[in-house]
């Protein structure tokens, strides 16, 4: 059988230098944008660090992943700058159902973005990534750092395979996830299901995310939501979604004076993106410092805002207590929005979304297990560097000063254990609750 | 993401007038060349009628595969011919351990040959397609008017379905392919193993049959002994495998003078085959009568022969019967092979060759369970019309007389009742089953 050669595709593949796994700057979370507008707007100012955190330590990154291919990697993200035809998009696109929701001031200044410089080290088998400078910038490096790393391990697994073995790799992959999808059908017959992408930062590839979403938008049809991943979201036509994140408490608490300041910071923060953004922009992060104190100590116009995202508790308990919460100030749960996206996977949207229909609308942020998802998928039977591990890139400095999350998980939890320690005394420890952390 | 397009490839999918199924007269069965060539030394003269029957009666072929692209494809068969570089192969290549095991005569036959003319027509939702003419030139339809009628069958179905849908279903019949393949390396870490492929008449479609036998090839490695498919076997670098069908004793015995002449036609096919073809290509196949009857009344010398394919009995039974009969003369099974192609699977590939290890040399002649299985692989859910179905092109007619096969499955028979009535008389039916026919 005579097979075609595109000889021009033959000499691109044995000339180019670098495969990018960051392909352009709107290749990140939608949530950055939100938020980097409002630290723009209120805190030009801020120095913040963001550094990498490997939560699974038995995998030792620094000999899975090349620290050559890495470095070139991130000098060629920091190569890059916003289109002309995405900030356009961004101007001119509906949000959440609203134009115009960016500032051009912030517009005019992602015209001239470009990702700041990185520290690079490595220690005992782990690397040590750190991005520092104004929060706005450095902010911006947390998807694009999870994804480049997470895609050079997935790209270090693979090079063994030959075009067969990748074949099948990919083959199972593409069942396993449409099997998911054929029983998120079923479940989509019996009642309203809302799911979305969240899936970037720690997804196998680009290419692999891409497939991903396009299997959603066939398999699920009105049932998604949309994508976090800005660019997709562009390309594909689907919503852009994805609100805001624990960096924002994080970093409001580390610049907090006293104690009381302390204790007040969650809800400045939601004061402040009040200012920003109204509707269903308007969804609570409950969970940064405990979310039964938080809930407890709130001021009762947050009981008024439109949804809330249990990010550490097991789901259904999660929901639920912000349904007693909400029913607690008179307020229709049915009228919120419950966003579930802490490593959630086919059985757990099962479950929830049946536990939870009729009592609040239910959104799944689908992640790590929609767009990283290959256990089983090797050819070899051997796909241990192909388990997604639970890497985060979380604020850990603020103006000089550490930053803490409690989280409802203590497996959770980060910052020094002096700054822990008073967090609980200042928030509380109620709720908590010690539960492994897969992804 | 800018998407690379190839517009000579565009502009080539949108004018092209016929997606052809077979690209080469090579695509064909070994088995198919072998036979030809003793037929264009000994029976030049004889005419023979081959038909299409479908013994899946449920599938009405007339209503799935649409008339105008029946005959589109088999025209465009018949304006095939040989390449020169095919015959180049086929004169200088090793089949079976030998070269030049085709006549220069039959070679210098095949640079002229084309497919004769086929006879199409209709009833009650079935096609009636014959090939009327030299046996040496319409025995070459079998195959390409199978592997036609088959992918337009398969087109058919899939026809409904978009880009994503058709990647899903492929993506689910590799990985099921593969699961088969894994269990498949199992067994020959167990011990030997010999598969081939068989399954180019009912396969799926040209394309999916080369996938196929890269699957094979690269997961079985040297438990591979090759394909029968000429073109493949050729274009990979495997071996061409396959022997002799039951057309020879079928039109061997339409053409016996009496009932006498009848009974020994079976041999007489074995003494002609003996004249051209030594080693491992001496084998019987001997249920076309059926086979119990065929040892029974063999002369000696049929059990020096090399190995048998026993081609309708159950597998295991089948195989005990010829290791007996080996036995009773003396000669000892391991140094003979046992041919197993009736409708295997991996379930029936793996007992039979745990069963029959140690007693004999096992080779798997793996067809349509291979190259045509689509269960539960489309997305839609339906798959009904990717079922393979029992659809075969047999002799009908030997000069002018009709052609008959009993095996040792009833549901196998064909030929008038008148005929069939006699050949069980003169046959017997001792050891002859009553089992459903799937493939």
């Amino acid at each position: 059988m005579p097979v075609r050669v595109d000889i021009a595709k033959r000499v691109h593949d044995h000339t180019w230098k670098l495969d990018p796994i960051v392909r352009t700057l709107l290749d990140t979370d939608f949530y950055k944008l939100l938020m980097g507008s409002m630290i723009h707007r209120l805190h030009a100012d801020v120095n913040v660090t963001f550094s990498l955190v490997n939560r699974t330590e038995s995998v030792r990154l620094a000999d899975e992943v090349d620290e050559g291919e890495l470095r070139a990697q991130l000098d060629h993200a920091r190569t890059l700058r916003f289109g002309k035809n995405e900030l356009i998009w961004l101007a001119g696109n509906t949000f959440y159902g609203r134009t115009q929701i960016f500032d051009p001031d912030y517009l005019a200044w992602l015209a001239d973005f470009q990702l700041p410089e990185y520290e690079l080290t490595r220690h005992d088998g782990q690397y040590e990534l750190r991005f520092e400078g104004p929060w706005r910038e450095t902010s911006m490096w947390e998807v694009p750092a999870l994804a480049i790393i997470t895609e050079l391990r997935s790209r270090a697994a693979v090079r063994g395979m030959n075009r067969f073995e990748l074949d099948v790799l990919y083959a199972r992959a593409k069942s396993r996830l449409w099997d998911k999808i054929e029983r998120l059908r079923v479940l989509a017959k019996e009642g309203p299901l809302k799911v979305g992408d969240f899936g970037t930062r720690r997804r196998h590839s680009y290419l692999w995310q891409l497939w991903c979403v396009e299997a959603l938008k066939e398999g699920l049809g009105d049932s998604l939501t949309g994508t976090s991943n800005v660019k997709m979201a562009m390309e594909l036509g689907l919503e852009a979604i994805g609100t805001n994140a624990h960096e924002l408490p994080m970093v409001y608490a580390a610049l907090a004076d006293s104690d009381d300041e302390l204790r007040a910071s969650p809800y400045q923060v939601l004061a402040d993106w009040a200012t920003m953004y109204d509707g269903n922009l308007k969804v609570v992060l409950p969970d940064c410092f405990g979310t039964t104190n938080f809930l407890r100590n709130a001021p009762s116009w947050v009981a008024g805002w439109k949804g809330a995202r249990p990010d550490s508790k097991p789901p259904i308990e999660g929901a639920e207590e912000l349904i007693s919460y909400w029913k607690a100030y008179g307020e229709d749960p049915m009228e919120k929005s419950i966003i579930l996206s802490d490593g959630m996977d086919v059985d757990t949207i099962e479950a929830s979304v049946r536990h939870l229909r009729g009592k609040t609308n239910v959104l799944i942020g689908w992640g790590t297990n929609l767009t990283n998802d290959f256990r089983g998928c090797a050819p070899s039977g051997f796909d241990g560097q192909l388990k997604a591990i639970s890497l985060v890139c979380k604020v850990t400095e603020a103006d000089g000063r550490p930053a803490v999350k409690l989280s409802d998980n203590v497996t959770k939890a980060s910052g020094p254990n002096d700054e822990v320690a008073r967090y609980r005394r200042v928030f509380g420890e109620e709720g908590v609750v010690d539960l492994p952390v897969a992804v």
